[in-house]
């Protein structure tokens, strides 16, 4: 008998229909003879519902209240599951955050988890009962509502998963697991058996959107082994895991992309100590959050360009806060760029295999694609592109790093 | 300075714009020097959309989670009014059942209140805030979600005003008080501006929805001035308040009728003890609830007629119940009939008047209005009559009373 945390998604009880099936999984599990605690999210849609009237009355609405107005999203699918599950003769209860004492930190909108009620839990499985757990949902310590953020449920899933000591933590979404690419731009891509923490942290991070990345890290910290796999069929998904040896063979597990990012450059600015201080501490103090940064100095050494990428939503603001700040420091000019993408080889396996980055930067320039920006970490490449170059770019790496199925 | 409770109706929450609308009259109350707790119901249709979702997955829907379902409309109408008005700069927060200990017993989907923690409003009013509070839901003693019944929200308010000692509670409604009768049955219908707790107790059990009984009845204990009127205008509404001396000098404060009954008649039944025992005990078990009855001996004294209404909703198992029952006894046969309706005067002046039934017996023989059944009680008299005739009867009761208006 194991004790499994099954996470369904938006898409997975976006219907009474799906509702109807997420249950029968649910009583499949328990007929099988493991126990399972349930974390659902809101319906799909009803998310971005619940955000249309918020802004509707306020185009900045207050964070205490935006969070109630959210939670109700998962109140109402955990209610339905459980209410599904009871039909079907399955004893199940829904439990929302300030039922199980769910508690996080009071920031709003991105609460960190703090702590966990499973005293509660554990009681209502040794009484048989199949718990339903909203997810997304804390409370801080003054018990005000707060959400986790978007994909939050994911979070849920794996904290309920670490506190209870479950065997895995099952997240049913609306593809059947993690791939090597997007199959929607490769045909070739594969989906991956077994991924460590660190190369799924670095997807996520880059942009694949099946989990969220604090959810990775929980799962990290917490050694939960995270069962990622559709909720419309049976078949066996992905499993994000502890690194072990077998894992180093493949040296690329994954490419990815992400367009949702801006570059601005702030050219010839003269070259004097804390200039970067300055331009960064101004991004940081109005929370825009900055991803690769290059800083090269001019052929005479007097001056020098600062170019970073910002979250394409910011890019005005950042924009508009650079170009004084510019002024002030004496530079020529502030230039943007929206149309970037950012393109990403992921491994654990590049740790012991060197020549990565001369394989990638020879097969884009092979193909003919600039490159205008790298970062780098130990366990992946990142390159910035021209934005109508991310198809090509995705399957000449894919190809070049040995990703392609049969198929 | 005033405390005062203001309690909106699900019409008046039902879109954005309505509930810009009730923000701006908290605002106004608020800038007028008063202290405000806001309560709230859900929006308009949520708590029916809600309802199907649930019996789309099961037709008897367990308790606890259809609770936990229905909870989910006021939390959000509930954060919606308190991102509006902090908007317009009226510092607010929503507050849950179980964040002011909103104890009710666990009678899930009726349950009864117990206690409020009034001092976390208390505290939160003291800060200057004005805090929203979710209508219709409660707690039970082990922290479960309940809910009032419908129309609970007026519950809540009157409730929240009684622990608080508020000076009044206002019902904000789409009507704009408690009338003489329906006004869409006679057009000279008045707006009644001073109605006594126990006249407006028998109007909501007599059909008039606009107030929950057991608001009345709260109101009535605690003494609470209630306020009915409109959310749409500035107008003065209808008071329920304790009954004085000038109100008997009305003998019939208005007429109400309700389609929402049928009657079952059990016919020749041999007239033993017990028989009307049995019939009503089958009927409670199965929580059928039963309100006018009569029993009339037949002329030879040996068998007996007992003739009772129930909601429509039970008409078809309330037959099923008696037709076995029926041969058991020994009667002849079961009856029913769907096509009635109870119209009824109240008034506190009939306790001091004499005469009003055999006036109103008198008016509605003159119209050649039937009556099959009678029940009274000390300030109200019902008749059950062929539905067909409902509207006459109301017209013709109003007129002889003297409730017709100028208009």
């Amino acid at each position: 008998m194991a004790l499994i945390v099954q996470k369904f998604g938006g898409t997975s009880v976006g219907t009474i229909e799906r509702i109807k099936n997420v249950a029968a999984r649910v009583k499949r599990t328990r007929e099988a003879g493991h126990q399972v605690v349930v974390v659902v999210s809101a319906m799909a849609g009803e998310t971005n519902r619940l955000v249309k009237l918020a802004y509707e009355l306020d185009p900045e609405p207050v964070s205490r209240e935006y969070d109630v107005l959210l939670a109700s999203g998962e109140q109402v699918s955990t209610a339905l599951v459980a209410l599904a599950l009871n039909r079907m003769g399955v004893p199940s209860r829904s439990l929302l955050a300030h039922q199980i004492d769910f508690r996080t930190d009071a920031t709003y909108g991105r609460a960190r988890i703090e702590s966990i009620g499973a005293n509660q839990l554990a009681a209502c499985l040794a009484r048989g009962e199949t718990p339903v757990v909203a997810g997304f949902q804390g409370i801080d310590p003054e018990g005000n509502i707060t959400t986790l953020g978007r994909g939050g449920s994911d979070t849920t899933g794996v904290a309920l998963a670490a506190a209870l000591h479950a065997d895995v933590c099952e997240i049913y979404t609306d593809v059947d697991g993690i791939y090597t690419t997007d199959p929607n731009v490769v045909k070739g891509a594969r989906k991956i058996p077994r991924i460590s923490y660190d190369e799924m942290l670095e997807l996520a991070s880059l942009g694949a959107k099946v989990l969220q990345t604090r959810s990775v890290e929980f799962g990290m910290k917490y050694r939960v082994p995270i069962h990622v796999r559709s909720s419309f069929d049976e078949s066996e998904g992905s499993w994000v895991v502890p690194e072990d040896e077998t894992m180093e063979q493949v040296v690329v597990r994954a490419v990815t992309y992400d367009r949702n990012d801006a570059r601005i450059s702030i050219l010839r600015v003269p070259d004097q100590p804390g200039v970067a201080a300055k331009i960064f501490s101004v991004l940081a103090a109005h929370e825009i959050s900055v991803d690769m940064i290059i800083q090269n100095s001019s052929q005479e050494r007097e001056h020098t360009d600062v170019t970073f990428t910002v979250p394409k939503s910011n890019v005005l603001e950042a924009e508009r806060l650079m170009n004084p700040l510019a002024k002030e420091l004496g530079a020529e000019q502030v230039t943007t760029d929206t149309e970037i993408s950012k393109v990403s080889v992921v491994g654990v396996g590049m740790r012991s295999h060197s020549g990565v980055a001369a394989k990638m930067f020879a097969a884009l320039s092979e193909a003919g694609v600039n490159i205008e920006m790298i970062a780098t970490s130990e366990i992946k490449i990142s390159v910035v592109i021209d934005e109508a170059y991310t198809e090509l770019a995705v399957r000449v790496l894919h190809q070049v790093f040995g990703l392609h199925g049969e198929g």
